[in-house]
């Protein structure tokens, strides 16, 4: 029996909590503990981290294997680079696409230099989409994806909605209209001072906003609607060698924290089998994420 | 510039046919021959295989890095082992699922020894379908997932009932019943002393058959029936973590050759990029399939 994977939690929000659930459903992991400082932590974080060794930095805990960051990803870059450091591997969920890969390569510098492994945006988008997306692409190399997101909340407009003057909360749903174009359903809950049609107009011209079809409604209590739902609908149709015509598709309906922290598990198990470096999921074997023994995986899934 | 992945298709049957359109699809690569005894060569085959460097072994090909081994499943094992000994990377599409896992053991011997790598069971199903079901399976760990064929040909099916006395040509097709179960449509045309009955029976009865709900039909004419299309629906609703009902779903419509030799050709490039030994689909980093410069990829595709 080979020793279990020390899995340390780096944050306590909606994925952090999920991770615990992930962490114990492995059997080949074990969690060393949630590093959260107490002050920072939700009601319902503080009811579910007690039963566990909550502690307020890493350097608490004695032997970490892997560090899941389910943290902001503004903060990714700076707590991988000092754990990657200190020799611990680290997984994160890290989202701007424009900026992932940069961010490896400056991840990979210090892994390869400290023996220790980085899995960066590993969750479903970018991460099992994008492994999916390549997959269509060596598939049926001419053509056009589209990437449909949704009915789900987004967090990025979500944030910019309730940014805008005279917004007391906001959600923002995306809905998709196929062919990759989202329409922006805003559910927004006024200041009392706020006029409705100046605060529409505003999201309406904000950069997250400005380019898709939006729609504001007036809610009295955004809270009422929140749910962690998503989906997710990827089409490809195109050309194999000179044949035309050829149609993929793939689509998940999920409950979004879970299923990211769930990937991020997979993720922790990859990185204890590549060599140091830092690595999107799709320079990872596929094999490598699963739990079991490679012969009897090749022999049961392939 | 890079030299060109030098080719072979061996076998020139529906497969080795498409092989060459995607071959030359590919900027990174270059046909350097088919290799098929004439006398072998039906006449679309021919008047194909006749604009190229046709030859009857691969020996008379003097630079080779890669063999498509476009030829039936069972002569797999025999052809694949002469080439690795012969420092040849071989993929193929084998497709027996009970046998691919020693089959890979046993190549991956000669592969390792000679300096060789080969890429086993690289079409769809095994192959891609491969790949989803272990990405579904890290994804949502608990669950079921259903494969669910066709409408589309089913090659052992029809073999099958080709070999029923009294059957002069057959075409079974598979029809997806959900939930992993088939109907097998099939098509018949008679020898002129045989009794239907007694032929759909024989059909029903066989072991190819005898547990599927099969329909049997007499036609006229087969070949009037026969189209190379395909198709494949996945389905998996499991757990992950502790939060259940996550839905996942895949799915293709595909000309099968097309698309199976489009694969067998990312197969081969990624061959390329393996240390030596023999390699399921599912052990290569989905990064390795795809033509282009590493961080180009991931900059645009993750």
């Amino acid at each position: 029996m080979q020793n279990k994977i020390k899995v340390a939690i780096l944050g306590f929000g909606n994925i952090g909590k999920h991770a615990v659930g992930a962490v114990q459903a492995s059997p080949d992991m074990q969690l060393v503990g949630i590093v959260q400082p107490v002050a920072d932590l939700d009601s319902s974080g503080l009811s579910l981290a007690r039963h566990y060794n909550l502690v307020e930095s890493i350097d608490q805990l004695s032997e970490v294997d892997v560090a899941l960051l389910c943290i902001p990803t503004r903060a990714v870059q700076q707590t991988a680079l000092q754990l990657l450091a200190q020799g611990i591997n680290t997984v994160d969920s890290f989202d701007i696409h424009g900026e992932l890969a940069d961010l490896r390569i400056e991840l990979d510098k210090v892994a390869r230099a400290n023996n220790s492994v980085a899995v960066i945006s590993a969750g479903w988008d970018p991460g099992t989409d994008s492994m999916v997306r390549c997959m269509f692409e060596f598939m049926v190399p001419r053509g056009i994806t589209y990437t449909n997101f949704g009915p789900g909340m987004s967090m990025g407009h979500t944030v910019a909605a309730k940014s805008i003057p005279g917004v007391d909360n906001a959600l923002s749903m995306t809905i998709p209209a196929g062919t990759g174009i989202h329409r922006r359903m805003v559910y927004v809950q006024l200041k009392p001072e706020a006029d409705f049609n100046e605060v529409a107009n505003a999201i309406k011209k904000d950069a997250y906003f400005a380019k898709d079809e939006t729609i504001v409604t007036q809610v009295d209590d955004v809270s009422k609607l929140l749910d962690m739902g998503h989906a997710v609908n990827m089409e490809r149709k195109g050309v194999s060698g000179i044949t035309h015509n050829q149609l993929l598709s793939y689509s998940m309906k999920i409950n979004n924290p879970a299923l990211t922290s769930q990937i991020m598990i997979a993720s922790a198990r990859a990185s204890m089998k590549q060599k140091p470096g830092a690595y999107t999921m799709i320079q990872i074997p596929i094999i490598d994420y699963i739990y079991g023994n490679e012969n009897d995986i090749i022999r049961t899934m392939v």
